[in-house]
């Protein structure tokens, strides 16, 4: 087994330690975030670091680094408020990978990737065409991380597009069966495979596999 | 196609929009917390919300709900400044889901759920011995989300210990080769299979696949 200390951490070569350390969190979500700025000029940006934040109200948050690439998204969210999420799927990911070149803020990353705009009633900002799993944020609050200068942007969900044969019933969304997939790192793409659901755990009652 | 907007949202029942919502943030890393009280009482909790911040310094975030299950994990973190990080593999998954159990606070879910522990140097809080990519943080910073009552906490990374032959030349942790896999919903755990990683974007080259 391999082991580091702070000390081996800070003594990696730059690129290697983004690499390891963005290795470590797990895997996680990998999803377009579509925005427009107030001149109109529409943005498309990848993003690992979309997570879940409550159900009710219904909240997401995003980690922003203001200083990258993903600073055009930012300014979208602050001037317009509006965002949207999309998954990834098999079909384009590697134009969502694409969207993380350092575009001009005037370059629209739809048309640079060629994935197409999807605009929908009461949302400003641009969805994914190709992307089966939707939805748009409402800007919420944002927290600026001293430690290392990131911004954690909260949204609130207010429009979910999704095919109706991925929800089950009791809430559930099989986003595997919607094509969705995931990432590690900073740049590997993985589908996946179902295990189980498993039922509520209780103390002393052991868990069973939900169908 | 299904749409959904907020009035649709809130109209939800609460265990429905729990799942519904909880599914939306796409594929999540799932890993187990292991913490230790100030009496020596350890605890195991699983959680879906841990995030990559930043690498230099090396650090993850995580969502905690104070008056949820997580809330020994909480109070332990604050306590000493020690938690571990273990990533869950196939063998240990419905262990691992066993832990959101809401057991009582003396009561070790390591105990409970069979998983054994691991002391390591220099770490005063447990790892999952069958873990195999762990990692060891140190309580930096935490923000309450007045939004909801969530709190962000933040840990820098102090140990890493993994297996050797999943690290990359580059740094890249090859962690579906270490049997990492992940959750999405609240419990639905999957493997993985790579589609494959990609080079580096840069505007009007072309991505190509790295091996």
């Amino acid at each position: 087994m391999g082991q580091f200390n702070t000390t081996d951490i800070l003594a990696m070569e730059q690129r290697y330690r983004a690499a390891f350390i963005n290795s470590l969190g797990g895997f996680k979500s990998g999803v377009l975030v579509g925005t427009v700025s107030k001149e109109g000029n529409t943005n498309l940006a990848i993003f690992n670091s979309l997570f879940h934040l409550g159900a009710n109200p219904a909240l997401c948050g995003l980690i922003i680094r203001p200083d990258s690439v993903a600073r055009h998204t930012y300014e979208n969210i602050l001037e317009t408020g509006s965002y949207t999420i999309n998954h990834i799927n098999e079909g384009i990911y590697k134009q969502a990978h694409q969207t993380s070149a350092r575009y001009d803020r005037e370059v629209s990353e739809f048309d640079a990737t060629g994935l197409t705009l999807q605009y929908e009633q009461g949302v400003m900002a641009p969805f994914v065409k190709k992307s089966h799993v939707q939805f748009a944020l409402e800007f919420a609050e944002k927290h600026e991380l001293q430690i290392n200068g990131t911004i954690l942007v909260i949204g609130k969900i207010v429009k979910v597009i999704l095919p109706d044969e991925c929800i089950g019933a009791d809430g559930f969304i099989d986003i595997e069966r919607a094509g969705t997939i995931t990432v590690s790192g900073l740049d590997s793409y993985h589908t996946t495979q179902r295990l189980s659901r498993l039922s509520y755990a209780k103390p002393g009652i052991a868990i069973t596999e939900v169908s």
